[in-house]
């Protein structure tokens, strides 16, 4: 192992997320994954838990160590944890470790909406200031410079993406709704009763309405993009598959705009974006599946404007995104090791 | 068999549509299936084409005659024929002869406004203002007395009944949106690349944006339930599953409404409408699979709205509606033979 | 509610056994639930839990009593229950209530080998021996005049159906092997990692190869039908679907057969069987899910048979299968409410 | 592009053996994709077709040139074509051209057996002495010096890889059971009756009994690894997932084997076989999907063994193993391009 290789420490790598970012950092050509914590497989090999990975390396699970100041040798951390759990771990690192956290612990810069929405308190104030929110298509200079990045929610990277050409473009009134649909990895990897896949398989259904968590973090990201000062009225459902979040967003823009406009509008916005597909027509969740794209289709019936916007949940919505983060971060080209190839079928 | 039964003819047998009017009139216990029309199919047993029914009935499909004027001993007959076809066969039915058609051909009043969604010429004009709109949950009365109902389309029977309650209320305001999802039976019996099983099942995606042809008939019914003067905005999409229609309806109102007044509001309207279960937190296509409900969950914030409704596009949707309109036409009540129970899972 | 019906009670309502049991019991036409029992839903309603029988049913569950020689006005009880609890229950009941139990509790006559399959010890011995095996279709007479049915399991009834004809002719040489594969359903109403649907939607597997409990019911039952002294081998598979059982069984006959000797062979055994379907080319699962058929294609390659068949393991495999027993035990048709039809699709 | 890379033409790039060619030959660090063919979509740029490929390549799809003899600046032609279209094209390549042939045609050695099961005339006798059999585990030193590799069937494969090494053995007595499942996948990318979404999500049944196509060559192979007289009983089925075949094979010993005697007999036939991997339990189609790997389990009764393989249809049993022959055919590792890692979920 080369000393070029960047020394990544990886906490939570047993449920989807750190599954997904194990499959990706093993066949990345800068990383090296030194540390591999999940506490209830500690001692097992990855390969006997992500049976995908089975053959493909030789990492096993460890503890997550007592004492985090000891992992100075560490380039940088990916917190894969259910939310809280890296608001308490993060502030025990080294200073020299980068963190990309995965959860929702460092997304919110208000205290008050953080608690009212994730039940807990923000015990990391300090430490909140210095993170910088992950979505490289409106965020990539900030990301460049940061030490700490917040990766942003799956649902909000689809919502965002598929909004942000239109607030930046100053031409947005009214209200905005967003449709937004996940498939059942959005909801980890244990087994639990509305995953159970009996009636999972035939099921579709809406939970949550106005009172999801990723509410505040497409707010006030919507904040720093452009002005935002509209009612957001934004709905999840549950798809029965197993990847994939596809945004429905409807807004209504100031002035008339063709269907020509529209597309012109995001194709030069993400004109340096490897990662957004301007397609045709739709978006369609099987396109993107495994892989780090988001594709967006928009369409104008005069001022009503629909954008639909496609993401795997667990790539471009969480461990993909982090790697893209990781590679911005440490001055790779962001695509490094996640020109990840989707399937047809 | 009794002189007591309705003696029905069903058009196009073979469909989806035809394989659910058989599926619920062969257990009615009204009904008598006199003649089952499939030119492709004439000759064979229904058993062998709708391998559900093997063991159930000896009944074999037909062609349909070629001089409908004979059928005088028929009570009621069904088209589940494609777009356009039942245009130019109802008007050679016998008078004595009452109709439902599952088709769009007799829903839309205006002929121009019907050329410009189907492509066709309306060549039956006269005998569209003898048609009753079949959605029997805001129109019972005039069914009743109808001879000729138009069926409601399969996304205009979610629609309306998530809308009905607060457009007859007169509290509405502003655009309403509707985004509407369909399992993959709503694109009928005939294979098609849309649904080629290796892709469809891992998809989600939109299609027709701002162009669905149910849109004409929910804003002319919504006319007829009370004043509809707002944008209306209507986006299709396809789930991977089977069955079953998902409708999520944005909407605002004049007054603030809690929770509770909404699930009132709906409560109240269809306190006397077997067929609609108002539900807690979300219906769920799962829980109305194979059965004629629809469930409808509503919920405020403030006065933004959103209402849910889920039914089974083929058989609320479709072939159960129809015979739900038939038992009103008969004067029978309207359960009769589609108290259809659904499953867990 | 005349005197007529049948008084029932079902233990255990809230898994998958007891929500089809209610399903079939609310339709049928001489069957009164009196008592549903589920310790952890008791004082929910039925349609609270089971969301397709919302609307339906004003029945609620309650707790199992403690005392079960109360329910002398019940006429016959159902047990839904996980495996080695009827075993204590049953003989607390009153001698004139007649039982079905759907677990494995009283299917093996041998407690030595109940014992080492259920890892159990058999405590009512003396009950076991009342007990009849509840395979109508090879043991109609003895349960017609049986007050206590062991309902058979879901792989046991699909595999004995298919072996049964060839067994009873004498026919039969060398070893049997059957491949046999099961719907998600068949691991019952908990959530579970087997289950979890984002692995299970795209998952295959085989699961205790040589050690399945059903094989030693199956190779009893082969000797009470006919001459069963050959090698039995029986693997076990889950498919990707909620519902439905399908079992490949390899034989060897002594003569040469054809493909219509085959066909006749089976469709003889079966003509006064109506839940059994003989069918061209092969069965399959979608053509009997949610009804209570058994259908079955058999081919011949000289010697060399393979059978196919194909069932809905919650129902002909389950709790269909139960009340075709209760029908025979109170001396209804058999079919009684038992003509469940299935869809296309 | 360098000249190191191996000039290549896909000839049939529109179905999805083509599909799976161009994912992983893009992604191939030897690899120059130098024409791919697709009549119906000439002039088509492949990332319109593939969606999945949108982005990542500027490739377009060509007619076949009507002069095959033009090729000579092509080092290796891929045929991905329906059967009997390679037998009359091959031909006409220039000698220099090597040939990976992913259809049937060229996989059977007798002529008569060829026309009995693909119904037609093989009019390529002389060339077909030059084909090799394309299955790198049991044929791999074959392969590295074959101009012409036939590419193993799917199912032929998946049955091989679970067979080959008690056939080496010579411990093989009696007869061989195959019960083979295939995903939707395996009937190619035309939508057709029978993967027609609304019915295949919930199907399974049999297809073609004793009659498939790849019992010859399975045969044929048997016999040039090992001694094989044995009658063998083959069994195809579908199942409702788009990838993914799983074999269960039965078969008996002539002396009695432990499980962990078969499991050695497996680990030491594969151990330098990157792509089989030996597995506890049973293998899983979720584990191979989109990879190049057979995961195989085997278990032991006395003499009575199983054993289980699972690949994923369209890479190993296809496109996948295509490219692992050509590795091979020109001195590469055979892993290169192809160490696919699947995901979880």
């Amino acid at each position: 192992m080369t000393t070029d290789k960047i020394k990544i420490a990886v906490f939570g790598g047993s449920g989807y997320g750190g599954s997904e970012l194990l499959r990706i950092l093993l066949a990345h050509p800068n990383a090296e994954i030194a540390l591999v914590t999940a506490n209830e497989h500690a001692g097992k090999a990855v390969g006997a838990v992500h049976k995908n990975l089975f053959g493909l390396t030789d990492l096993q699970f460890e503890r997550a160590p007592e004492d985090l100041s000891t992992l100075e040798t560490i380039d940088v951390a990916f917190f894969a944890l259910p939310h809280g759990q890296a608001l308490s771990l993060i502030p025990n690192l080294p200073e020299n470790v980068k963190v990309v956290d995965l959860s929702g612990d460092f997304r919110i810069n208000d205290k008050d909406v953080f608690k009212q929405f994730y039940k807990l308190e923000h015990t990391a104030d300090e430490l909140q200031s210095k993170f910088v929110y992950g979505l490289a298509e409106t965020n990539r200079e900030a990301i460049k410079s940061a030490n700490y990045v917040a990766n942003p929610g799956c649902f909000a990277t689809a919502t965002l993406l598929a909004l942000a050409p239109v607030v930046k473009s100053g031409l947005l009134t009214g209200k905005v709704i967003v449709d937004a649909k996940t498939g059942s990895s959005g909801s980890g990897a244990k087994a639990a009763a509305n995953t159970h896949h009996p009636q999972r398989m035939t099921s579709f259904y809406a939970y949550k309405p106005f009172q999801h968590q990723h509410v505040p973090e497409i707010e006030q990201h919507l904040r720093e993009i452009g002005e935002f000062p509209h009612d957001f009225i934004f709905m999840t459902h549950s798809l029965p598959v197993a990847r994939g979040i596809f945004a429905s967003v409807y807004l209504e823009t100031t002035n008339l705009l063709t269907n020509e406009d529209v597309k012109n509008l995001y194709e030069l916005f993400y004109k340096d974006s490897f990662f957004v597909r301007i397609v045709e027509n739709s978006p369609d969740i099987n396109w993107v599946k495994t892989t780090n794209f988001c594709d967006i289709a928009a369409h104008s019936n005069g001022k009503q404007i629909v954008v639909f916007s496609a993401i795997d949940n667990l790539v471009k919505g969480a461990s993909g995104q982090a790697v893209q983060n990781m590679n911005l971060m440490f001055g790779l080209d962001e695509t490094t090791g996640l020109r990840l190839v989707g399937t047809n079928p």
